[in-house]
């Protein structure tokens, strides 16, 4: 099994011809795959990615409800943007989401054609390693970034992941992953202090939502798996029993 | 003064627009822009990135001797490929120089239109960092990369670069650049051994250049500065003197 890490939407051609033979994490830190994450915590039985809010309004005559988010704000007109915070038992069990995100959408979508894609994000970190090890395909770490500039949260999220595969063996691959791991262990102690100095946390700051950063980095708090099944995301079920 | 990181040139269109208002440093450590700073140092009179090895030797007859890299091997029918051993001063003292390499050659095109443009290897960090401190302008470290991916070494050096703008008041102004910082202070006590896991000189072991390493980690040996005049590269004297 080898890991491979691909720190943009822009560089993800390069990456494209062989994508059949890789599982596919893709991976929005803050917030697209950790409000995914907590979406299906919280009981949504289907998140359909759309690629415009007017796309994911559409959906509403389908029995959706809409989430849309642009630019770190909830759209004008929609009652759920892209805070996890937002995504609460009250408002989504039992419901499908028809959700648009500035980056997230966008990655989901490039990588379709790959054996597996699954959503990643340190609320589900112990449960994507576990079915990437048991899946044994090669492994593609897809940062959706912020308008296919590189962002530090989802590197470190794949540097996370990279350290926990390869403690069972699997191999680096590219020097992209031996960075994200690199970065992973000078921020892992202090992850929520580290993201201090990153574009998007300051970004947070200006729109205060700063408590987003907490909820978005709480590892291992949302123990489930979403994963890309005819054309939507659903909740995967592992039939085995989780080895911590 | 603001640094930014571009981590390869198949990101470079996000910060085309704004780039006369940048100083860019064309980084390709291995080995173009080191090879570029050791042909000033041992008396080269020009260096002229060319787009092809035809291209290149089409120059002979302006009396430029043409060196060609494809793949990190000297390209059949050149004397000079592109490695920094290669340019002694015995060959090329004097001597105007026509240079095609992989990596190096598309970066330094892509970033014509910038306010200067200059070469920068581990062998001229301080001189490079001198001169964008005292030119004063916002600062682009443009990685070449390996075929649009992200390389260790690149990065590793724009980091060595934002380490000592910083510690002059500059700041950091995107992600990619904190990362490299962050990766220059895990290896830059032992950058030789540290790029063992690179895989450009995985590479290098390959093709049996290892001591090519060497060579490219020797910090400032080559105190010159290869600057972008008239479209070519010419070594640029600094009518202040060096304050290190």
């Amino acid at each position: 099994m080898k890991i491979e890490t691909c720190l943009s939407p822009a560089l993800f051609h390069l990456y494209q011809k062989e994508i059949a033979n890789y599982n596919v994490v893709i991976i929005d830190i803050l917030r697209a795959t950790t409000t995914i994450c907590v979406a299906f915590y919280n009981g949504a039985l289907e998140v359909l990615p759309c690629s415009s809010p007017e796309e994911a309004k559409a959906q509403e005559k389908n029995n959706f409800i809409a989430a849309a988010e642009r630019n770190g704000e909830t759209v004008e007109g929609f009652i759920l943007g892209n805070s996890p915070q937002h995504f609460t038992p009250e408002k989504i069990a039992g419901k499908k989401i028809a959700l648009t995100t500035t980056n997230g959408t966008r990655a989901l979508q490039a990588a379709v054609g790959a054996n597996e894609i699954i959503i990643g994000s340190f609320l589900n970190l112990e449960r994507v390693c576990e079915f990437l090890f048991k899946n044994n395909k090669h492994v593609m770490l897809f940062c959706a970034g912020w308008k296919d500039k590189f962002n530090l949260e989802d590197t470190l999220y794949a540097g996370a992941v990279a350290e926990k595969l390869t403690q069972k063996g699997a191999s680096i691959a590219d020097d992209s992953s031996h960075a994200a791991l690199d970065l992973w262990q000078t921020a892992k102690n202090n992850l929520q202090s580290y993201l201090q100095k990153a574009n998007h946390v300051q970004r947070f700051q200006t729109l205060h939502i700063e408590s987003d950063l907490t909820v978005c980095t709480q590892l291992n708090s949302t123990p489930i798996l979403p994963i890309w099944k005819n054309n939507t995301l659903v909740s995967h079920y592992l039939s085995q029993s989780v080895n911590p």
